[in-house]
């Protein structure tokens, strides 16, 4: 691996540069994994470039980097991975076999059937059908379809779901104009309305279908994809150009909520990119809707700084007790530690001005640093 | 009234979860009532919930618990409540016979006669013109109404109009266009445009009077009502359900402070739930309007952090001399005085930290602590 | 000058009411000028109008409150201007004859030519054809006509362009559909959506020629303009009652950045008065875009507070380097050496706690502090 050419070329660049990243919370993650796992404590730097890269390249073959031993030394009790519907789940079936499903788990993620906008819609359609023996031509069969592999996946650990939208709007149609979108989609006719409706209604069902199988339901909204064209026909998707966008949480949800917002077995967590929905949407629907709890902050705002507004704009009408905790959807193994550590020092700074301020007692504020660190996010995604 | 069973089983539930609220400002003004008034130091759990009940209800027999002396003990000057315009103000008369007229106002609140969505609409506004003796069947004689109604609420201490709105546009027609809102209305035929033109209309008309008679006009603004439909059919409105949504004053409030934002007699008080709207729209509007100032921040705002928020966004632009001091629109009497000494309490806190830093100086410090906590609500709202 | 009995009376105003400005921005730039420029450090007030008024009266003669002296003093390296594109440029002549054209520079500022809503916009684009020898009855003419301009401005110092405009929104149309709208805008037929893409289209084509020619480009969005009608009438345009609204710089400028957002050649720098687009948009984009700039807060927001959160949003996910550190557009010559001030004691100040939590080295802080003061803006605008 050390004579991969371009790795190294690419680690220059990134060392010569570094400076860029001051005050990043990329710079923060990417320290506290250097010196972690690495050693290196050494800012980078284009004098420190090859050494730092032979200094990895050695360390990676060490059997303590080896992913298991990764979750082991950083604590990890859980992880979960998110698949499309379509995913046949083969590295969880070892995963299982292996005896660790309970630690590492899959999650229903089925934007490859339920967005229009998504790859080979019709063709996925189709296949998830004959993966789960329904007529998904029909949006009866499509919801069974949904159900059964719903049930495939909590066999493999998943006690969620993930929807990532584009905005967080949620329809309640009935039967037969839903069957007239799922027409339009199969026929390849949808216009961006009824695209923007598909998605909107099935966010309902999946409320629904969780209201009944309790899987934790999680909406990640508001990101406009692919916004610049020369990336997307050089290299593709999900690279890097995808912005937030101002995303209406009331007026999007308030088809879904008012449907199952107040269902026993529901639990609905909700993520957004637009902070200006903290405290005048989020806190006050997460402190009404007893199946809403609010996620952390996310993909940008997981940083120092976007922790601390997310915590001043939230509690005060969310209370404490109706956010999620932690969690990220990073695909960089070595950087969890680094991130649910600048969480939970940022909460344990949050509850201690608090504390110093009076606000909250010395024993409140241990007990809500600890609900925040750990115990809201068993409890939210209903973990064992 | 100990016997209650309901009341103590409800303390009960809210004893045992008690822990829910920590850092809220709920938690924070119950502390403060419970201490200041009852001698409950201790914080509520399920082992102390029967104590305290018992504690409470056998205190609410003293007689300095009675509303009058709650306002002696609180140094409450001047206290308002809002009524209707169909209120016939019968309080209000016993209180104007006892003295207490200067002290206890009403303020005139005729969203049940200015809001085709108000409950039984057609019929409010035939009240309306018997009360009054104009014919509020023409938009004229509908107007005329207001002015005696709100002479009347004068004779009863009113100094101020409120309005309560869902957006805050306003707008300018012609008197047939008026009158043709009005006979919609009267036929039930307004659609939602329209419901929305004649609440807009009637704000601009509600500054004309305002600018006439001298009353100052608040708008309570950008609460979408009613979103949870099983509330709604199972206890009703107005319980909780309500959720903030982003709100245009510039662009809503053109029409109406064109025409009398430079008015002499006229003043405009605004209230948002809305906090991207402090910086970007209300702090720059109050800097040029003579009749603007902003309110304080309401519901869910009126807390540690929603204060500091608040102070933070605007008075760098729209200056200490343009914010309304404070009120809150509790009906929790017990609370108020909690609710104004976190205010005045942060409003000290925000100005130390700008005599630290040098931004000004002692003297200005003190006077604006002053000035912020008692003098700007006496002075926006004309009493005596 | 001493002997002007309005600016006595205005002046007197002033003072009497300087309490009303305790903890703005301006009482502060002011404060600065007086005291550095005039030796006045006690707070004006009625009793010392008319010797303050005097005293910088007397003052005003002295020769080093002249201009350039003033740069001298304040050490003012490079300041721009901005002039329209049918204006002269007499006064930059004067300079460049005078060896300052180093120094004072000019900035390509067409509003005149590009916003169908600017006053006598069709005989403007006629003058803007004489005057560079183009047809700009037709689009390509036209744009040739900016071509020309540029360079003349270039000729005159000009390294940058600016732009003012409601919105963000670019477009990028077919050459026959912008001949549709110049010849539209010709006859004075444009509507409300054609004038806005008209401007759309505008901001593209100031961007390709910015790719070919190298010119900075700025685009200064969000102000709704004369929002109140009688000041339009009585005294006019630009007067204080422009207030900004929520602005989509994602949407918005998407056609403008899907061309030329990768062009090598190619600088935009971007100003919001929406703050809620620091974290949710500009941050994002800046991180993304290589072309793309955040400028510094602007108008009501380079201010201590507006600073902070400035930096507290913007820096996480843009990173330091890639804001274009400091520079207003006041007019108040004298105010410019507090602006400064301003904004790299807040730069210093926030530098500072990140160093103070070990988020950045105290060298990085250094390099960090120097570059926000005074490189970036070098930078940003491709000064030598």
């Amino acid at each position: 691996m050390g004579g991969v050419a371009d790795g190294r070329a690419a680690w220059r660049t990134l060392c010569e540069n570094w400076h860029l990243f001051a005050g990043t919370p990329s710079e923060l993650w990417l320290n506290h994994a250097l010196s972690l796992f690495f050693a290196i404590d050494e800012p980078l730097s284009a004098e420190n470039a090859d050494a730092s890269f032979d200094q990895i390249t050695a360390r990676l073959a060490d059997s303590d980097l080896r992913p298991l031993a990764v979750l082991d030394r950083s604590n990890v009790e859980v992880i979960a991975t998110t698949e499309f519907a379509l995913d046949p789940l083969d590295h969880h079936k070892t995963i299982v076999a292996n005896g660790l499903g309970q630690r590492i788990r899959t999650t229903y993620r089925p934007d490859d059937v339920t967005d229009p906008d998504a790859p080979d819609f019709t063709s996925a359609l189709a296949r998830f059908g004959e993966l789960t023996g329904e007529d998904t031509s029909t949006w009866t069969g499509l919801i069974k379809a949904h159900a059964t592999r719903r049930a495939y996946f909590r066999d493999h650990g998943a006690t969620a779901t993930d929807h990532g939208v584009p905005t967080a709007r949620t329809a309640d149609l009935s039967l037969p104009d839903k069957q007239r979108l799922l027409d339009a989609a199969l026929r390849g006719t949808l216009d961006t309305q009824g695209t923007e409706q598909f998605r909107a209604q099935m966010l309902t069902e999946m409320a629904a279908l969780s209201a009944e199988d309790g899987m934790v339901m999680q909406i990640h909204a508001g990101s406009r994809r692919a916004t610049d064209p020369v990336l997307q026909t050089e290299r593709g998707r999900n690279l890097g150009d995808d912005i937030p966008v101002p995303t209406d949480f009331v007026g999007g949800l308030q088809a879904l909520l008012g449907r199952f917002g107040n269902a026993e077995n529901f639990r609905l967590l909700v993520f957004t990119l637009d902070e200006s929905t903290y405290a005048r949407e989020l806190a006050p629907m997460a402190g009404y809707w007893p199946a809403l709890m609010v996620g952390p902050p996310w993909w940008f705002h997981d940083s120092p700084n976007g922790i601390r507004r997310y915590l001043d704009a939230m509690h005060e009408t969310a209370g404490f007790h109706n956010l999620a905790g932690f969690n990220d959807d990073t695909r960089a193994l070595l950087s969890i530690p680094a991130r649910h550590d600048v969480w939970r020092r940022e909460v344990c700074g949050y509850i201690a001005r608090l504390v110093a301020e009076h606000r909250v007692s010395m024993s409140t504020g241990a007990a809500l640093a600890r609900w925040l660190s750990y115990d809201a996010a068993k409890t939210a995604y209903k973990l064992p």
